[in-house]
């Protein structure tokens, strides 16, 4: 990083820009996300949108296509960025994300550390909120898998906020004094050790298991790592149809993602809760 | 704020000074809050913690109490010092404030506008994560409640990312150009219009509201003041009691806070969801 | 209704004849609900199975299709019928239906009044729970949906247990001192009152409505007509994927069918919950 | 059994008896459940109410305590008196009651066989529903709450629809050909096989587990009995305040009571879901 002040990325000024991600939007379903110099025209079943007679335009904009549909230009926030990535693999949800996040309270200057890296949907996330000066360090066995997620940091503007690891985190993190710690593999519990000893003395860890066979294994062995504040949840996000005189929630619900263990690290292994 | 370099707050470095925050840890039930400055020793039904006693020593450790009890000395997180002040008047929770915070992406160096202040939980949050270089600025109609609200940041040590001022919204936001809104009161809808004049174009706002009702008429307002990405949800978090070979989950859950809507301001009004 | 001892409908009894209900079953999605008068051949996507060969056989059975693919052959329970019944028209559940079918005490010998009748889903429920001795009386304006839910009781062998009206319930039930009453129409307010002149003094009522405005009318009118006990709620069902070592909740979930209303009447109008 | 034809119960006719149950109601929380034989006064915070004047009176009464206090006088539900029973032992809610019942199709002259006992409050429900011709045979290891349970079947006048049984259900139910089948036992993959010898051909039966583990291992042994439609669900209830204007879901929430698994018996084992 050789800038005196460190670039802060927003995802767009007032204006947009050829290399701006822009978000195409027409409702909850029907949304792209673009850059207009990789898609000067946006094929879609609404007609196509001349993507790039937008450059230089503001945000918030209304564009028709050529059937005439009204399509509304938006400044992608990171939960559009998080989620276009999160979409091609495993499932990470906002309302998982937003709650990881706070618990862990990453923010500007926080240095992180995780593994596995996927699609770097997480790793996004955590590299927008530690920006200007902190670093997330992520791990991965797979190299293929890193080199998908450093193209997406890449595209994304963060990648001076992520510092890419192939190897196994089972064998130990190389990073020490970190401030928070995001387990996403397969076996979280194998990973414990590794992450106790990376992390500084007091700081807090999240990890994200589907079923409740690995929060099981992993509470337990967290436990045995002295970690504290051990908790495990799932949260449910349902929509509202807010409709004058005719509200009533969504009809469409997602019934599960993910379990959310949290914890702390304490100083020495200790047996608690 | 006179420093060359703005102080960036994470509630603790590696060891406990004497006005630092800390976190008396037994179980998710039993826990205090407290700086070895205001509180040298700590009454429990534990028994008493010398808590001067700690000062110099690394967050994580295990203290005991003059009846034998040991308690964890924990860094606290954003988390643990919002719940702490929320506690005191009308209830924002955490799985809340996550997902408000991501589908606002704020981050270092947003300029967030909110009213009311209430007790400042949200506030400060949201100062925690646009440190070191953003500003909340933070309306509330009630001249004593931000009394509370401003020693509670400045307690936090978060005052220098927090303008605080009295007055109704309703007439308007003195700022324009804001990157994310919230609205956390009770007749949000009659904040809509200056809210959308505050924040910049294709800027996300969020509000709180108890009621289907206030979800209904804000949802209206909003969509006439031509937001789009208009969304309401609510979040339900539940415990699961990971234990090996006896996981369930748990009996106690909290029912309803509040439902979020969510959406973005465009360029000029028009009708559209 | 000639028998001396009226013929109690279960579904089937050991052995399948002819006109009996038969529901082949691969699995959760894929299951079909015939008669073998009706279908002697079933044309599946897994082959054709030969439904006339399996009367005579018991109920359990697995039979093989002309693709060699195995389907158990089961004794349809009412949850199989009545679903059947509710996939066409509007969405009634059984987790709802489960709860009134409680909350009402319907039994053996219960009178019940209901409007409307919709596709005789709930009627054929109500009408398996009251014989051999009680009555459902079913209302609905339209004769069109009533000749609709009158063959579907029919085909189900539940005739005598029900009692057809096709009018208007605002102007009045004319049966009186019923046991339990069902309300399942957009505007239950305007019919509360002739339910309360219909039930015996302190029964029990139900109501099922979609939206939340709709059940805030609801209880308005319900308390005003002197019930006590009124409640809403909302079932939420979701299923485990109960799995050796990979435990989870399913993903798919639905998010809301309708909002449950109940009360009791008592005797004279007054101003309670 | 004497009687000619059975004696049907609904708990209550038209006018309060000495020997009947009555729901003496004030709201949601304050409501006591008693005889005016065994309670001719009842003491409440809200004054004492005199119980043995209301005999002979209609139910949906309002009577007066000494303190002016109005209190209903209602005819109880059989939803009443389970739960009044429930809440001395282990949870079972009318939410699962309601489903439970449902799946298994439990009619008048239903035959439905159980483990364990308890506190008979799920017994209560079943000896209810199948009334007048039909039977619960009940199997509980422990005389004494057997004993209790029989009180309370009696106290409700049921005690013609249950047969109890001390025993030990692994080693075999002594009935067979049951139309339904329910274990409400900590180690219900040790009864499957009974159950399945007990229950006819495609009969369903319903299990009740409070813990994910006991679900799974459940499951398992179901599927290897040749159960099939096995499905594990949970369900949430949740109330709505509805109130004009200001309609919103209860804060109060049991977040868990229990998974429910159900399945059918079919002909010989074999592999299948």
């Amino acid at each position: 990083m050789l800038e005196e002040e460190p670039r802060l990325n927003a995802f767009g000024g007032e204006f947009i820009t050829s290399d701006a991600w822009v978000l195409v939007y027409r409702d909850r379903r029907r949304r792209w996300l673009v850059r207009p110099k990789d898609t000067p025209k946006l094929h879609t079943h609404l007609g196509i949108l001349d993507v790039s007679n937008i450059v230089g335009k503001e945000y918030g904009i209304t564009a028709t296509t050529t059937l005439g549909d009204e399509l509304t230009i938006l400044r992608p926030t990171i939960e559009d960025l998080v989620m276009k990535l999160a979409r091609k693999t495993q499932v990470i949800y906002p309302k998982d994300l937003g709650l990881i996040a706070l618990k862990l309270g990453v923010h500007a200057g926080s240095r992180v550390v995780e593994t596995g890296t996927g699609s770097g949907a997480t790793t996004a996330l955590m590299a927008y909120l530690v920006q200007p000066s902190g670093m997330v360090y992520t791990y991965d066995i797979n190299p293929e898998f890193q080199e998908v997620a450093k193209k997406n940091i890449e595209r994304l503007g963060l990648s001076d906020f992520v510092t890419f690891k192939v190897g196994d985190a089972k064998s130990g993190f190389a990073e020490s004094g970190m401030d928070a710690g995001i387990l996403d593999v397969g076996d979280p519990w194998e990973v414990v050790e590794s992450m106790r000893k990376s992390l500084k003395s007091s700081a807090p860890m999240a990890a994200v298991t589907p079923t409740t066979n690995q929060a099981e294994k992993l509470v337990a062995k967290m436990k045995e790592e002295g970690f504290v504040n051990v908790e495990t949840m799932e949260i449910l996000l349902r929509h509202l149809e807010a409709r004058v005189g005719m509200t009533r929630p969504s009809n469409i619900m997602v019934g599960h993602t993910a379990y959310l263990t949290f914890g702390r690290t304490t100083v020495g292994p200790r047996q608690s809760s």
